[in-house]
């Protein structure tokens, strides 16, 4: 075997040290679950924050702040969200633009004429009970209950499922979102 | 500057040719759209060949071949599925494995009282029309509407979200399915 | 089997089309062939006109350049970059940081001391040859061949492997760059 | 506003307990920066344990166990691997092939005549230091140094690049290796 030599010198003026100290930077672009777990709670809180922004001030307010929430919480910044609100009707079933989506929260668009504001109905409280979720890199996706409380007490459970994905800014934004009330057989 | 020789015998050696020849192999895990569309082809064909075999061969017929169907185009190879049929009802909406899913598309299964067999009631046709549609890598998500027929002639939309996640063996697998009737409004 | 009846009219006014019209929008965040074959070229380009800038305007123009052509090209902005250079000793082999990629390619930075300047050699051309590429999602590899020209005409060839991660603003950055002078038997 | 009634007996039936109840199976398809470490531990006993081998059983003992490494530690199975070994040349620098990484390694394979076995060179030791480590989801990329021991005590230290992605059944392989030794200034 022909004995070809090896860069002896350099290894002796590098020191290695212990193997695998640890103190090299790691970045890692991946969701994890605490992340996850953040931003279904920080939905939860949006949604309550506008219903009580209404009620304390009115719907311009609530308009603004919704906006100021799709802005930093959903991913039409991206492209267009896989949206399907719980309430919304055919030919307007699907809201893949943010205009869509703000019709939704907080109505008051001429072109979105069935929205009437599900985030302006007085919800007080917001529950997340996952079934599953995957992490997949910068994607999660997150399927489960979410339990609305009105002011009245009154409590509603949506089937809901949630996309997140994480852009350079290090945020979760919602990429998917399909809710829908539970099936109700006769 | 110091000058510092480069390895010029090596480079006339190599004798490199034109730039960005382009036969390099190309090692691509992506998604494509033309795949995401065969996937979604391939579920409405097989809801239909389901329905098929059972009123041609028969429950048991038909339980063997969701059984191969799910095997083949769901991912519970892979862990838990975020599945959320159209019509189940809680404490048993979510299906995240496959005993769960066989019993929604064929019933028959004590453990899932309630599923009577979803891919049994004599589906003859299914169409799919996207509201948009998102691939990142091997994970592709798709919203929209699928429009089964049923061999009365009548017909059922309902609203339809998948992510279909590529894996090692080229195949796309369904690892979330949320599937709802359309909001009826009073 | 207990009859579940389904939401005709909902289908009814829909109007479902054809199966498939392929009229959704698509967002593919995936990067295609097409762009790490432009991405390779934009690095031969940028490497050629930071050494013709030097030639024809001097090291603070070539300075400037490299240093729009760093903040464009590669993932500082994201995080450490995995950048060995073709040239680089011990201890400062890797250059994790913005700041010692540029001292690589233009020199002039005390705190790089053996850097003189990779940039300003006065090449005249830049060809790549790729062994094989892998595309995964927003982050492509590849590994090959690149050959350099002088304005001497002298030809160099580096043994070269990239990553590039496309971000949120769609455009591709090397994430990881090793180069280096091919293995000199004795 | 019209008041559309929301599906409060499902709900109520529902029984929803505290939020995020963490009992939630998660799928997470991610790299940990522990399965890094291990990865790059396995490389460096995986070295090691061919050299052994080599001595006590001979070189087809050695060969049989370096293929049994590359079909477990590196993803042949998936396509071309890019993979630049420290010591091969120009035309077969790169080994995109299970046949030419096994040459490099234990040689003996007329395909690759200057091959003479990399791992049978009585190699004791094996040290990682990394730079820095990228993880974004099912790939990692790490870059730094390598220092082998030789049974004469002698060190070797090459720069070193790896890609590892994991595949559906959780292992981790080797996709992308460029491995050099420094750069040596006249």
């Amino acid at each position: 075997m022909k004995r070809i030599p090896l860069a002896l010198a350099a290894a002796a003026a590098l020191s290695i040290g212990a193997a695998h100290a640890q103190s090299a930077p790691v970045f890692n672009a991946n969701i994890s679950e605490a992340e996850v777990a953040a931003a279904q709670s920080g939905w939860c809180n949006a949604l309550v924050s506008i219903s009580t922004t209404f009620a304390n001030d009115g719907r311009e307010a609530a308009t603004a702040l919704a906006g100021r929430i799709l802005d930093d919480a959903y991913g039409y910044n991206l492209g267009p969200v896989l949206f399907k609100p719980t309430l919304t009707v055919a030919p307007q079933t699907f809201r893949t633009t943010r205009e869509g989506a703000l019709a939704y929260f907080v109505g008051g668009n001429p072109n979105f004429p069935q929205d009437d504001g599900f985030a302006l109905r007085g919800w007080t409280g917001c529950e997340v009970r996952n079934a599953a979720i995957h992490i997949n890199g910068d994607v999660a996706k997150t399927m489960g209950n979410v339990t609305l409380t009105n002011k009245d007490g009154s409590k509603t459970t949506v089937d809901k499922t949630w996309a997140f994905k994480k852009t350079d800014d290090g945020k979760l934004r919602i990429v998917l979102h399909h809710s829908s009330l539970p099936f109700q057989p006769n």
